[in-house]
C-alpha cells in the first residue's frame, strides 16, 4: 500500500524495536538512510537495529560509529532504498514478506512491503529521510544531518548527474546550515580515494583502449588470452566501463568480453546524444539509450569490424 | 576603495562601453562571470565586450557562444575574478592602471581597482555577479543562469570541496528552479572528460608511484632518464601532483624531480591532517600545511631514504 509522507511518520512514531534493512552491496545512500533513520527512531525513544547482508566498505565507517543498535527481537521490519527483496541478499528469506515499511525512491520498486513510502522524484533515499525528520518536528544530531548529506552526495556523484535536482541543493544547504558537517573530507572519501587495486585496473583499462571512427569511438577487447596474461579477472573490470567516456570526443565506449564459448558479449555506453539501444537493436541487442548491449559472433576482427561500422552508419544519420 | 553590492549594482547601471576582462589561464569561474556580466549588462541596455590574454579551452563554448560582444572605444573597464593585475597577462600593460571595477571573491587581492567588490567568503566570483543581477532586478536569461552555475560548480569543485557554502548550494537551487541549465551534461564536461594526452600522463604518474611506511607515503621520481624513456616533458607531469592523494590510506604524497644541477626539488602533499609544511622545514624548506616544498641534495637513494625516514619520524608524532 502506498502511503505518504504524513502516513509515514505517523508509523514510524507509533512503531516498536524496530530492524532496519540496507540493500546488498550497500552504499552512501542506503548505509546514510538506515543509520539516520536510526537516530530518528532514538530521539523518538524507539529501539532500533541496522541490519545488511554483506559488510559496509570502510569508507562508511564514520556513519556507523553510533553503533548498529540494541539487541531485541523485532516487531517492526523497515527496509530502506531497497526496490526489490531480491536485493536484500542472504537477509531475503528472513524478512521478505515481513517488510511493514519501505522507504525508497527507485520508480522500479516492486511494492513489496506492507506500507510503501515512494518518491521516484527524489534524487535519494535520503531526501525521503530528512523530509521524515522534518514531518515529526524531530532536530537533527550532527551525526544524522553527516548520514543524509552522504546518501544525497553519493546518489548524485556529488549534485554532478541528471538526478540532481532543486530540492537536493536545498536540503544540503540547510543541513550545511544547521549542522557540523565534514563535507569536504566525506567527499574525498565517497569521490577522490581509490584503491590501490582501482587504480591498477585503470591503468589496464587505458592500456587496452582502442580509438576508431577520429577517436569518437573507443574500443576495449577483453579476451581470455589477454586476461590470462594480466592475471586478472573479468569481473575486476566491470565497474571500469565508464572510463572510455571520460576521454575526450569520445561519444561511444565500447567493452567486447570473450565468452566460453567464443561468442563476444558487447557493452555500449554513450556519453551524450547517441542512443546506443538503437545500436545494439540492430545486432539483435538492446537496452537503454545510453547503455546497452548485445552478443556478436565471429572472430575478434570480425566482431571489431562490425560493431565500427554499425556505429559508423548511426553517428552519420544522428 | 571598497565598494558594497548596492554601489556596485549602482556603478553598473550607470557605466558605458564596458570591457570586461578575466584572468589568463581562463577557467569556469572568470569565463562564467564575464559572460554572465555581459549578459546582465545587456540586459540594462550597456554594450560590454568579454576580454583575455588567453584562449578559452574549448569546452567553455558554450558560454562565449551568445558571442565576444560589440566593436567599440571602451569607457569602462571592469576585472573579474582578478585578484592581482599580473594575471591580466598581455593585457596588463594597458589596463593594470584603468580598472574602474573589480568584482572578486579572492581574499588576497591587491586591491589595484578604482572600485572594490570582494566578498572573500563567496565561493565564486559568480556568486556576487547572480547577487548583483538581483539587485539590479534584471530577469537572468538561461544562458547567464548556466553561466553562473558553471562559474559556482567548478570553483566548488562540484560542491565537493571545503570552499562551497550553504549559497553555493542555495543559489545553484535558485538557478534550476528558474533555468533549464544543461547542468549534467556541464558537469561532465567540467569534471569527468580528459583530454587521450591527460590519461596518457596519469598512466605514466600511476605507474612511477612507489609505496612506503604501509602505503601511507606515495613517491613519485622524476628522473631526467626517465623522462628522456618516455618521451615527456617534467611540465606535463605538473597537474597530476594530487594523484597520488587519491590512493586509498595514503597521507602523504611526495614528488621528487631532478634538477640540471642534479639536486632534487621535492613537493609534498598531505590528505588530511599531516602537516607537510612542518616536514619540508625539518629539509629547510616549507610552504602550506597541505602543500609544500623543499630541496635536497645527494643521490636519489639517498634522497628517497631521508625522505622517508623524516615523514615517518612525523608521522609518529600526531
Amino acid at each position: 500500500m502506498r502511503i505518504n509522507l504524513k502516513e509515514a511518520a505517523e508509523f514510524l512514531k507509533s512503531c516498536k524495536d524496530a530492524v532496519i534493512i540496507t540493500h546488498q552491496s550497500p552504499d552512501g545512500d542506503c548505509i546514510g538512510a538506515g543509520f539516520a533513520l536510526r537516530d530518528i527512531l532514538a530521539m523518538l525513544g524507539i529501539r532500533s537495529r541496522v541490519i545488511c547482508s554483506d559488510e559496509f566498505p570502510k569508507r562508511y565507517a564514520f556513519m556507523t560509529k553510533t553503533g548498529w543498535g540494541e539487541d531485541f527481537e523485532p516487531q517492526t521490519v523497515i527496509a530502506v532504498d531497497i526496490a526489490d527483496t531480491q536485493l536484500m541478499g542472504n537477509l531475503r528469506e528472513e524478512y521478505e514478506n515481513k517488510v511493514d515499511l519501505c522507504i525508497d525512491h527507485h520508480i522500479s520498486n516492486i511494492e513489496y512491503a506492507e506500507r510503501l513510502l515512494l518518491d521516484p522524484d527524489a534524487a535519494a533515499t535520503c531526501e525521503l529521510i530528512y523530509e521524515l525528520a522534518k514531518e515529526l518536528g524531530v532536530e537533527l544530531t550532527d551525526h544524522c544531518a553527516a548520514c543524509i548529506y552522504t546518501g544525497i552526495a553519493t546518489d548524485t556523484g556529488c549534485f554532478k548527474y541528471e538526478c540532481t535536482t532543486v530540492r537536493s541543493h536545498e536540503i544540503a544547504a540547510e543541513l550545511m546550515r544547521n549542522h557540523k558537517i565534514r563535507y569536504a573530507a566525506i567527499n574525498r572519501e565517497m569521490f577522490d580515494v581509490k584503491s590501490i587495486g582501482r587504480l591498477k585496473m585503470e591503468r589496464i583499462v587505458t592500456d587496452l583502449m582502442e580509438y576508431y571512427l577520429d577517436n569518437k569511438v573507443t574500443m576495449i577487447c577483453i579476451t581470455n588470452k589477454i586476461l590470462n596474461e594480466l592475471g586478472v579477472d573479468a569481473n575486476d573490470l566491470d565497474g571500469c566501463a565508464s572510463i572510455p567516456l571520460q576521454v575526450e570526443g569520445v561519444e561511444v565506449g565500447i567493452t567486447i568480453k570473450e565468452r566460453e564459448d567464443g561468442a563476444f558479449k558487447v557493452s555500449m555506453r554513450s556519453a551524450d546524444d547517441v542512443n546506443v539501444s538503437a545500436i545494439c537493436q540492430k545486432l539483435g541487442g538492446g537496452g537503454h539509450v545510453k547503455a546497452a548491449g548485445c552478443l556478436v559472433t565471429g572472430t575478434l576482427e570480425e566482431v571489431k569490424e562490425k560493431l565500427v561500422e554499425t556505429v559508423r552508419q548511426s553517428l552519420e544519420v544522428e
